[in-house]
């Protein structure tokens, strides 16, 4: 049986076959690790960065490439601008939506006594409640957390009013473009976004093992961790200039050589038939006149990244994805998909939903396989 | 002209080609995010990430492989295990032959009144000045940190003895084997090392993005990130079990499939011809022949790795980098390497030195190349 893979808000696959030549060109071709050495090589090394990172700022619509710092993951990037942006009795403000990258680093800041949090409710149609946002707002927050796109729902939040109202309040606004980047246009520099962290290896389709953050103003984050750089070796403090102040160690040069390919093939038309929000809303449609099935809907109004969640009634998630797969080969993944609280929202606490995501080489064909799948309960 | 890359301290150069393709296998054949989602891939994905765990652990010589975590590089594992393993108040002691990755998150936390710490003096022929080591353990320190092996001497140190030191005096022992593992055996449980930091892209042969840390007792150690692991998701307090608490976020499971190749490699017999540590001692012995170059010798009682280090008179370390790449197309690393304090002792404050590190794939005509070079001059 052909397995088709619905698990790309997870990870993206199929990876585009020029993300591994990528990496395989740059170990056989340049080999060498960026900034560790003043032979060509390592020069070649350090410039294919720093082209990947003015690629990755331009994506972000970021003008100033050097305040994006790539990292191993979203988490580290998110970690870093909670972490280091916050001191003690500190306030922030967040929502429902996020995910446990940000809602575990808030949680052991207020149970080590080191900050507080309070988390504003998103409807069951995904829209942030902005009544309730505002008088969080009034508690004076240094730092407001949101998510781009929920990797739940594929809800997307109104950054822009939020980020406006962040700054009224005096807070600085931080993003996570984890599910949207590569899917929608983010637009940072634009928005008034502070900071943002972004993940490699999802809708840009990028290696595992890559992401970063981007700050506006590097003072404002310190560092999660201090180390070599490559420069400045006699000094025991930590460098403050970017991006070598969010870079501590050797960077996955190897990681960021494939990056640069799957931001490269961004630029390429996507293939004909219909795209991965397409298929999404199809999905949805068909999905929504199945018998016992219950699809999260999203308000009209609402943007989305092509992310889908449902139950079916008289089954666990996770029955329905092992059956997905077993009957037609489907792959998806069925829970909480390590955001707990939004499914206090939507209705699917505690046992989650079941979550199709969709690629840029998602075929048309899947949609048939889901329904058919499903219909066979 | 040929390029001979003698970097491998930095990074190992060239990576063997399977790394590449177990990268592409993954890539192409499993391509899902280990731990996050119940399918089959994903399962794969779970018990490749696994199997490598082991396989590190075996290198690592540690019985209990799931108290191994991979991160992005040993700067990340260091970093965790010194801030994790520290609470205001405690003390340090460490030594001249540390990397920045040691010194400066120490010194960030000395600044900001958290802990203090004392360096302990290394001798010009790479020994530890054990009678110094021992006055500085009468401070009660929580914790003692060294370099397996220098990677400016290559001078390896006497872990047994400074680990028994370590516990009589009530400190956590933590060993950074960026330098030594794939080089020399190594042997975790047997030496009782507490704490080990570890790297994937040195020795080993593995690609950028990996490494990670091993910790004997988890408790001793805080996770410097929270973050959503895959299990557990409904709870905002982030995971105790091993090795969840240190991996928060997606591991780079590509880089992972690469590291496993390399790992394979590593029992494979090597080629034939000198050993990395036969060139090291020839190429030292050869250099100390010719005028003006000053070798930085280690006692012969110390055990090395195949770095070495040396200065030209009249010559900046940079200038002799550059002209061994321009005359002879020798790749080699000069300067502090990220490691101030050595140079103090070794005599090569403040310009640093030359360094040559050889690989498994270095050939014979490597010597002939740099000596050449270096009496071009």
């Amino acid at each position: 049986m052909q397995l088709v893979y619905l698990d790309n808000a997870s990870t993206s696959h199929p990876k585009s076959p020029v993300v591994v030549d990528a990496m395989a060109d740059y170990l056989f071709s340049i080999g060498a690790s960026p900034g560790r050495g003043g032979y060509g090589q390592a020069r070649k090394s350090h410039e294919l960065v720093d082209q990947v990172r003015r690629r990755t700022a331009d994506l972000l619509g970021v003008a100033r490439a050097s305040n994006v710092a790539f990292s191993a993951n979203a988490t580290f990037a998110l970690n870093t601008l909670i972490h280091g942006a916050l001191v003690p009795g500190d306030h922030v403000v967040t929502t429902q939506a996020e995910h446990n990258s940000v809602l575990r680093p808030l949680e052991q800041r207020r149970r080590a006594g080191q900050s507080t949090y309070e988390v504003v409710r998103v409807g069951p149609d995904g829209r942030i409640d902005l009544e309730a946002f505002g008088r969080a707002l009034e508690a004076g927050p240094r730092l407001v957390v949101v998510n781009h796109a929920s990797n739940v729902t594929g809800a997307v939040a109104p950054v822009v009013e939020l980020a406006d109202r962040a700054h009224q309040a005096g807070a600085l606004f931080l993003l996570d473009v984890s599910q949207t980047l590569g899917h929608l246009p983010v637009a940072a520099d634009e928005w008034g976004v502070d900071l943002v962290a972004f993940t490699g290896h999802k809708a840009i389709g990028g290696p595992s093992g890559t992401g970063g953050l981007f700050v506006r103003d590097p003072e404002t984050v310190a560092p999660l961790l201090q180390g070599g750089t490559g420069s400045n070796s006699q000094s025991l403090t930590h460098p403050h200039g970017m991006p070598a102040k969010f870079e501590a160690g050797t960077v996955n040069y190897l990681g960021i050589a494939g990056l640069g390919a799957a931001l490269a093939e961004l630029d390429q038309p996507a293939e004909a038939g219909p795209s991965a929000a397409d298929l999404r809303e199809e999905c949805a449609d068909r999905l929504r006149g199945l018998p016992r099935v219950r699809v999260v809907e999203l308000d009209d109004r609402v943007d989305r990244v092509p992310v889908l969640s449902f139950t079916v009634d008289g089954f666990y998630p996770a029955e329905v994805a092992h059956l997905l797969e077993e009957r037609v080969g489907v792959l998806v993944r069925s829970g909480l998909h390590c955001a707990p609280l939004i499914h206090e929202s939507i209705g699917t606490d505690p046992q989650g939903t079941v979550r199709v995501s969709f690629g840029r080489s998602t075929d048309k064909t899947a949609v048939d396989l889901v329904c058919a799948g499903i219909q066979s309960l």
